[in-house]
Formats: structure tokens, C-alpha cells, sequence
């Protein structure tokens, strides 16, 4: 773990080295690895998407780079000043802290979010601190809910013990301690509803897991607690998502990356990861047939995309599960579980296919 | 509080009732008052929107009425099992529960979701109980912290003491206990990294209130548990969200209630709302001018709309609001507080706006 005093000092070695070639007579240079498609790589045997080697030099005397040159530095500015404080800000607050006029021109450091967000990957890449140490934090969302006890901020805090409601997952996880995990495996999913379902079921306590949950996208709080529960208690993390080409990305983002995750997969992506379902198999073995709902032209796009990534190109078992969602060119949501009674799917559906093993990877 | 035993009664009744029609050879009818705008009217004494005297007529043995007849029916089973069972559904589930094709026919109970949510909206109506006494769920959203001690589920939770995530507010509040509640009003923003904001500086503790958010709409789970606080512990209910006619709306449906919920405004509106900011006053006054973001053609529509409400219509100072936000022809963030620095909203914005009463309402 980094502490802030740590990544505090990463910053100022980033000024230093920036006053000594000023010092020198040389320009000032930063050299920042290329963030774009064209320097997107994946990386086989650590199954990851990752930056490749390509570099931007970014250099303050050249008119194209002075404005970006300034962004990262104000961004960095800030951080160290946040570091300091022991406080954290959103995307959208350091936008707002350094968008100003260059005195004594017409000229804002910043006029759109994209370019202050910009900056901030710059400076992750720059110190190899992830913006949450930067403590730069994302949106918050999600819930847990397990047999397992942390530590946070003080308070200790047993996720046992949350009545309906589940510990609310902040958006940064990294100072979290964990005092006590007691189960086999998490599950990931991406509906609150269902979460509530496996919940009310008492799910993770007869079954010894975890049952985490966002409400619309992974965030990188939701993602980073993931990947320290796999690292730091070796669970394996498995994936419940609807039958159709979004369901089948939500897994691929988390386990394999994305384009925006590059430049961070190592603390990102996670290797452990299963889809446990809805599978196509599962359509015909479970009985949804009838709760199937029609493709529409886009959801045909975006499998034929899916069908190509260079991650699932090669796997026998996805192509099948691709081959056959094109042939019954319909999709099937989780809750269509429901039609076989209210607790199928924490009864008899994910009991059965967890102790099969009965996953794609 | 009604009981799930209770809520289980009065569907039997409704049952029951039928039952007499059909035994004493009449046709069965359910008598459901029309949820339309024909039918809403804005309750000026009670500051909420509500639903006229027009009832619809909904007779078994009329073609036009049977399907829906049936729907209803089909909901009010399906609810009154889970009340025996003690579990909760959501509105997805339900829509799977009862979806299945009618026996020798190629019609099916429903198609769309909006069919099983019609039905089950006509349930509330017909048993007075809400769909969260009728054990169905909406989505599961937002989180809370403060000095307060509840019951829930047979945990107690100490929302002072939940690390930096804070308790995830369920979908379900009705059976939630207070156990104590030290505070002096509540703070309700949408948007989650301001809440990170108030909670990392500790807001609720040093000012004495409760301090809660969504992510995205305000969910009817939210929703109650802000009324059950007012209502139960006298509180009132301070929002705070952006100066934009969406910002203002947010607080328009807290409080009025809106043309979805005018059939269960009752329970739903919240008369102790007021709006904390960020109002056109505070541009000025605390000097976001340079924050301003320019509208664009559907905010402008989108203000004409809510200048136009009869709720609005009659309020000099909302009025006044409106006219401001035309003249800048701009709107403004939360977060533009943050230019100000990192914890000016925490340190002086919301202290002085709250000391001098300086709200709308």
C-alpha cells in the first residue's frame, strides 16, 4: 500500500526532476506512453489488455504540447495539495479546481472535464500511482454483503451484520483492512435487484460467499475490491450478468480490461475471474425458452463485435455461447429466473452451477 | 406499520369480494380510480400532487377489460405469495412471475413490463397499501450516514460507524426501527461524490445532521426513508443539487410529488423539503459566475416547463429563481463549489446557508 506521504513525494520527484532541466538549460520534458487504440496490446499470458511501448514526448517549449504540458502539472498540483490535506475529490472537482484563465490572457487551463480526466491518466502513468492514490476518486456505487469484518477509517465494520441494505462500497477501497474473510468466492453482479434477491435468501451466508453488486456500471471502487479479494484471499470472483452481448462485456471489461483500463491493468484486471451465467446452455437446461426476448439489430452489432476481440477469439467455449446466441438471435435477462418461482435462482439455479463448476472462463 | 399478515388480508378481501359478485351471479368489477393527467389535480393545502375522483370501471365480462382484469388478479396472487412468504420481489420479477401464455390460447398475461407495473399500480389503489407493503421492490439505490442507531433484519446499524461507504440504502425502508436519531435536519443530494465530499469531512458530525444521496434518480426507497425521518423525527429535509431546471426538479418531485406518484402522495411527498442551493443568488454570492456552464436549447425549454407548473406558478421567489437562470442563460454544478477549494462547500457554503435559512421552498 502507498501511503499519501508516499505518493505525496512521487510528486514532488516529478517537479524536481522538471526544475533540474530547467536549471540546465534544457526543456522541460515529459514522456508520457501513448494512450490510444494504436498502443493497445494484449498481453497473452497475463490475459490483459496493457499499454504497448510507444511514447509521447510532451514537451513544454513546443506550442502543441504547452497546454497539456500545464494541465498535468496543475493536476499534479493539486494532488500533491489533496495528499497533503488527507482529502479526497471527484473527476468533476479537480476539473473545477484548476479551470481558470492564464492571467494576462483569453486562455482557460481547462474547459472540458475530458481534459482535466486527461491529465489525471498522464499523471498515473507519470508516477505509476493509480488515481486513487493520487486520491483522485471516481464515481461511487454498489453494495456487499458477506461474513467478512473491515477495517475502514476507524470504524470496524461488519458486513454481516447491514440489515437489508449491504454496506455502501465508496469509490476508493485502497486504505480498506480487512480483519476477517470467511468465504469461497464472490459473486459479481451487476443488478441491484438481484442483489437484494440473493440477499433476502441469506445467499452468501448459507452458501459462505460474498454477494457484491453495482447499479448500472463497474466502477473502479466495485472493480478494485474485487481484485484485492481475489489477490489478498485468493476468491475467486464469479460473474452473474444477462444473457446478451452487454452481459457478456461487463465480464470481459472486468477480467480482460478495456481500451480506458490499459494503462492501469495491472491493478485492474482480474485473472480469477468466471462468467457463471446466463449462459446460452442454461436457456435450454433451466427452462427460459418463453422468457426470451428478440435481438434487435444493435444487439446483433455488438455480438458480431464481441465475436472478434482478439481475447475471445480463441476460446472454443465462447465462440460456441456467441454461435448460439446468433442462432437463437434473442437475449435473456437474470430475473427471467423468476418465472420458475422467486428463490429458483438461490435454491436451486446458482447452487447447482457453482458446485458443477459449471462456468465459462 | 401495517404487517405482512395485514396486507395479506386485504388482497384475500379483495378476493373475496369478487367471489360474492360471481356467487350472487353478478359480473365481477374492480373499481380503479384513472391514473392520467386528466385526473391529476394539485392539492394546494397538502402541497401535493394528487389523483382526482374519476374511476375507471374495469369489468370482467367487457372485452375491452377482461386482459387487464386478469393482470390485476395475476399481480395480487403473486403478491399475496409473497407476503405468505415473507420474501420480496422486484417489479422486474413480478413481470417473469406472472408472464406465461394462457392455456389454449396464443395470448399471453403480458408482454411488457409496463403491463405487470399497470396491474400492480391498480393493486395499491385497490388495497390502499403501497407496492413496498405488497412486498414488491423498486430499484435499490443511494447511501446514508449520521448519528442514528436503526433495526433492520434483526442487525442494529449504526450509520455513524460505516467507514467511509456508509449503509446502502435498500429499496425497502417500511420495517426499518429508529433506535436513535441525533440530528438536526437532512441533507439530500443526488449526486454520490458530494456525498463522499460531506462524509470525508465528517459534515454529519460536526453540524448534527444526516447526510444522504442517490446515484442517479431518486428511488422510492430513498424517497420514504427521507419521509420517514420528517415525518417520524420531525426533520426537515434540505436538498442540494445543481442550478439547472433538472436540479430543480429533483427537489419539485421530492416535495409535490409528481404525475407517477400523485396515486400514492400520501406517503410519497415531503412538505418539509426545502431547497438549500445552489440558487441563482448563490452565482453571485459566493462567486461561481466563472463556473457557469451555457444552456443549451432543451435546458431552456426544459425551464419554461417548470416556470409553467401550478405549483410553481404562484411562488414569487421560485418565480424570481427561474427568471435569473433565463437572464444568465446558464446553469451551474454542485461541484463548481470546488473552485473555490477543496472543502468550501463543507466549511462555508452549507454552514451559512443553513445558519441564515437561506432556502427556497
Amino acid at each position: 500500500m502507498t501511503t499519501d506521504k508516499q505518493a505525496k513525494e512521487k510528486i514532488e520527484d516529478l517537479g524536481k526532476e522538471l526544475v533540474k532541466e530547467v536549471l540546465a538549460n534544457k526543456p522541460p520534458i515529459l514522456n508520457v506512453p501513448v494512450r490510444a487504440l494504436s498502443n493497445i496490446v494484449f498481453n497473452k499470458q497475463k490475459e490483459a489488455l496493457e499499454l504497448g511501448n510507444k511514447i509521447s514526448e510532451r514537451n513544454f517549449f513546443n506550442v502543441a504540447h504547452a497546454k497539456k504540458f500545464l494541465q498535468t502539472l496543475e493536476v499534479a498540483a493539486k494532488s500533491k495539495d489533496l495528499l497533503a490535506l488527507g482529502k479526497h475529490a471527484s473527476l468533476r472537482d479537480v476539473f473545477y479546481m484548476i479551470k481558470r484563465t492564464i492571467p494576462n490572457t483569453k486562455t482557460n487551463i481547462v474547459d472540458e472535464q475530458s481534459e482535466s480526466d486527461n491529465a489525471i491518466e498522464d499523471l498515473e502513468l507519470l508516477t505509476n500511482l493509480s488515481r486513487e492514490q493520487l486520491n483522485i476518486n471516481a464515481n461511487k456505487m454498489g453494495s456487499v454483503a458477506g461474513q467478512v469484518v473491515i477495517e475502514d477509517k476507524g470504524d470496524e465494520i461488519d458486513w454481516s451484520k447491514m440489515g437489508s441494505g449491504g454496506w455502501s462500497i465508496p469509490s476508493n477501497v485502497e486504505e480498506i483492512k480487512f480483519k476477517k474473510v470467511k468465504a469461497k468466492y464472490v459473486i459479481y453482479m451487476e443488478k441491484a435487484a438481484v442483489w437484494e434477491r440473493l440477499h433476502e435468501d441469506k445467499f452468501w451466508e448459507k452458501q459462505n460467499c460474498i454477494i457484491m453488486s453495482s447499479q448500472g456500471q463497474t466502477t473502479r471502487g466495485i472493480r478494485r475490491l474485487l481484485q484485492r479479494l481475489s489477490q489478498e484471499h485468493n476468491l475467486p470472483i464469479y460473474v452473474l450478468a444477462d444473457f446478451d452481448p452487454w452481459g457478456f462485456y461487463i465480464y470481459s471489461v472486468l477480467k480482460f480490461g478495456s481500451i480506458n483500463l490499459a494503462h492501469m491493468s495491472g491493478s485492474m484486471t482480474l485473472s480469477t475471474a468466471r462468467f457463471l451465467g446466463i449462459t446460452a446452455d442454461d436457456i435450454e437446461k433451466y427452462g427460459l425458452k418463453k422468457q426470451l426476448i428478440a435481438f434487435k439489430d444493435v444487439d446483433m452489432t455488438r455480438l458480431k463485435q464481441l465475436q472478434n476481440y482478439e481475447w475471445f477469439k480463441h476460446s472454443k467455449d465462447w465462440q460456441r455461447q456467441f454461435k448460439m446466441m446468433q442462432t437463437m438471435n434473442a437475449k435473456a435477462e437474470i430475473q427471467a429466473l423468476s418465472s420458475r418461482g422467486i428463490s429458483f435462482i438461490t435454491e436451486k439455479y446458482l447452487p447447482e452451477k457453482i458446485k458443477n463448476e459449471d462456468f465459462l472462463m
